[in-house]
């Protein structure tokens, strides 16, 4: 891991650029961090449109974290932001456009071909991320995941143990292997879902909710669109975290 | 209103019993609330089982409204605790219980004839003791309402314009006419769902919630079964009467 760029937000949060090999991710963490105060990790989850068209909400989700006490930290998605192009997602979401386009219902197969490779290839790299992030001084564990993929974060909230509680953002495809690994999901959930959002598959969302294995899950589900998850909701979130992380 | 009884929960809380003509009822105030520094009121809903077997409940409620900063009321329902029994309803429940017993579906003359005749006794009784509640010193609007019967609820919020906010329970049977009076609701809401509450019917609850015309409405679905709504949810409600009555 290379930090390849720092700066303050402002007097509390210190920001980071990395590399870890060819992947850019960004850190942020509270000024005062340290070696003696290590402060919990959360992964900061995205959807793969690239780090830089993300940045504004990543900041302000990671603010966020460090005002609650948190480092956070996110890396950029296979195929997604100056990484190379990967063909074979490019031609799903291709598919899925024309799809959506003409107005037809998105098939199983289109979702699997959209989400599971890169479930498959980010996870890897998500895990990796946390092995370097954890030797930095001034952050450990426990870790939360926070946000989409809801694909990915399920897939390291079952397979990853140092992930010990998830807080997820019910807005994209699931394919049915998602389900199936939701109903063994045991960390503690807090599913935030926006009701009015047209792009979600509302429904999807509720079943998937309902699959989690989870003895304790909570699903908060709210107006304002897509992007528009309502100040007091993200702070809901937060002491989530904060009850499970610290 | 005659007060019949007082006493001090703790150093915080006053509970005095009260009459509105033959209706009992509960009030608690933080023992610091006076003329000079009201405090807004959050009247407590809660199902027909009559306020004696209500009462943990409640009181536990109570407490933590008066620790957010204001005071809360409940009166009892009309057919429901010492008040006179009511041939009507009573019949309803029977047939309610006989349908279940029998596993057959509840029909929507039976939800009717058990909920509407209540929603229409018990509303202008709600508004009456809020006529007199906010008389008292120490008390003033925004009113909220909280809990259940969620179809009492919704008609206060539909038709009393002193209720800014409702956090309603989800947790009873909806009428066909409470889904036409949501759509007309505009109030702030937040609702709480019991996930796995095998009494409730939770796709009613979730269209209902759909229904509401509200522009800021929130679901709060937890686990823990029909009276397990987790510590943290019922701190976000107190939160959302902060933010809307204060």
């Amino acid at each position: 891991m290379h930090f390849t760029s720092e700066q303050h937000l402002d007097e509390n949060v210190l920001e980071r650029t990395f590399t870890l090999g060819d992947i850019p991710g960004i850190l942020w963490t509270p000024a005062s961090a340290s070696p003696s105060a290590p402060v919990p990790l959360i992964l900061l989850g995205h959807p793969p449109l690239g780090l830089g068209r993300m940045y504004p909400r990543l900041a302000g989700r990671a603010r966020q974290a460090v005002a609650d006490g948190f480092a956070a930290a996110t890396i950029e998605l296979p195929g997604s932001g100056d990484r190379p192009r990967w063909e074979a997602v490019e031609q799903a979401r291709a598919e899925l456009r024309r799809v959506l386009a003409a107005g037809e219902p998105v098939g199983d197969e289109i979702v699997d071909a959209l989400v599971l490779p890169l479930v498959d290839r980010a996870v890897p790299e998500w895990r990796s991320a946390l092995d370097a992030l954890l030797e930095l001084p001034g952050i450990r564990g426990p870790v939360g995941y926070s946000g989409g993929v809801i694909s990915i974060g399920v897939r390291l909230a079952l397979t990853e143990p140092r992930i010990a509680a998830a807080g997820l953002f019910a807005g994209s495809f699931v394919p049915r292997a998602t389900f199936e690994e939701a109903r063994r999901v045991t960390v503690p959930l807090h599913v935030l879902l926006q009701w009015d959002d047209e792009g979600n598959d509302r429904q999807a969302s509720l079943d998937l909710f309902d699959a989690f294995g989870s003895p304790e899950k909570s699903l908060s589900a709210n107006m304002g669109g897509h992007t528009g998850v309502p100040q007091y909701a993200g702070e809901d979130a937060g002491r989530f975290f904060t009850r499970h992380l610290k």
